[in-house]
């Protein structure tokens, strides 16, 4: 029999669907987004604006990146990104763990190397890996605007908790962050964030 | 006020959750499979399978077809891959005349850019077209091969409609094939595929 050694991987990512993000779907009967589909639009997002970062990236790594960034959410969950400090230490904990297991599926030496990536997304150190996370981080912005303040209403979020979490922006790309701030300073004056 | 003109085809796309495919997820209540998360797992699974590739490929250029792949259906819905000839065909025209349509909604140059990529796609003559589309024709069979049979079994599929349905696979990376002809054979035995 053929074997192809990427077959339980393959299998294992399966389970990203069902998991489950603060976010509602206002084209599909407001159910909560699932980090698969999230993983998609991020990529995608992320192509379409690659030419507003600041910093030259290689935007292969970053779709790749992107795709695999939130797999150990499989054992790990989602944690709403306004969640507090103490259970942010944890989670980080529990998606190392994750990591080594799911990468661990793959071949040694691919499996080494997706682990690594992964690694890099996640210090968001490199101008690759900061542009992949602040994609991953604006995207909501848009999606939120577009759906009368979406999870932010619902979860009481402050216009600073969002500009916090896209500060990455304005090195990464200046206009993407002005962009962010307009828009919230918009939401605020529509009753979404908080001042 | 800054001006993002790509922000509403980030939008739009959103929408792309809400078309549901006929292939069920076990890992989420059997609710069925959308194409937002299936061209994410579909490129996924492309990058893990690059190295099958019998014809150099360019895997970015893979990806990206495979992330916009999916796109039309937001107007033209999802044909379920045994429907008839008659059906397809009718199918084309509606999925032309919506890639004109979102596509459109880029910036003209990012747009047309998008817009030849994803009729590369269609036309699969390109190595990387041909294997970006045996990637979306082959990750069903990974599936339903782990779900029981899934999708095949309820639809009264034959194994021929799966092997004419991944031809391709036989040039342009054999060892996939080999794997397909082994697996659909042994979902006869199971009773998951008519012989």
């Amino acid at each position: 029999m053929t074997q192809i050694p990427q077959a339980a991987f393959i299998h294992e990512v399966d389970q990203l669907k069902a998991i489950k993000r603060q976010l509602r779907l206002p084209h599909d009967e407001e159910r909560q987004e699932n980090s698969a589909e999230h993983s998609w639009h991020v990529a995608l997002s992320a192509l379409m604006l690659a030419d507003y970062a600041e910093q030259s990236v290689d935007i292969s790594r970053v779709i790749t990146m992107i795709l695999i960034h939130d797999l150990v959410e499989i054992d790990a969950g989602d944690m709403f990104a306004f969640a507090g400090a103490a259970d942010h230490a944890e989670q980080e904990l529990k998606e190392l763990a994750a990591a080594k297991r799911i990468f661990g599926l793959l071949p040694a030496e691919q499996g080494q190397h997706y682990l690594k990536l992964w690694l890099e997304f996640e210090a968001a150190e490199t101008n690759d890996a900061r542009f992949a996370k602040a994609m991953d981080r604006v995207l909501p912005v848009f999606q939120n605007m577009q759906n009368q303040g979406g999870s932010w209403a619902r979860h009481k979020v402050s216009q600073q908790q969002i500009l916090d979490r896209n500060t990455e922006l304005q090195t990464c790309a200046p206009k993407l962050w002005d962009y962010v701030n307009e828009q919230t300073s918009l939401a605020v004056a529509k009753g979404w964030l908080k001042s």
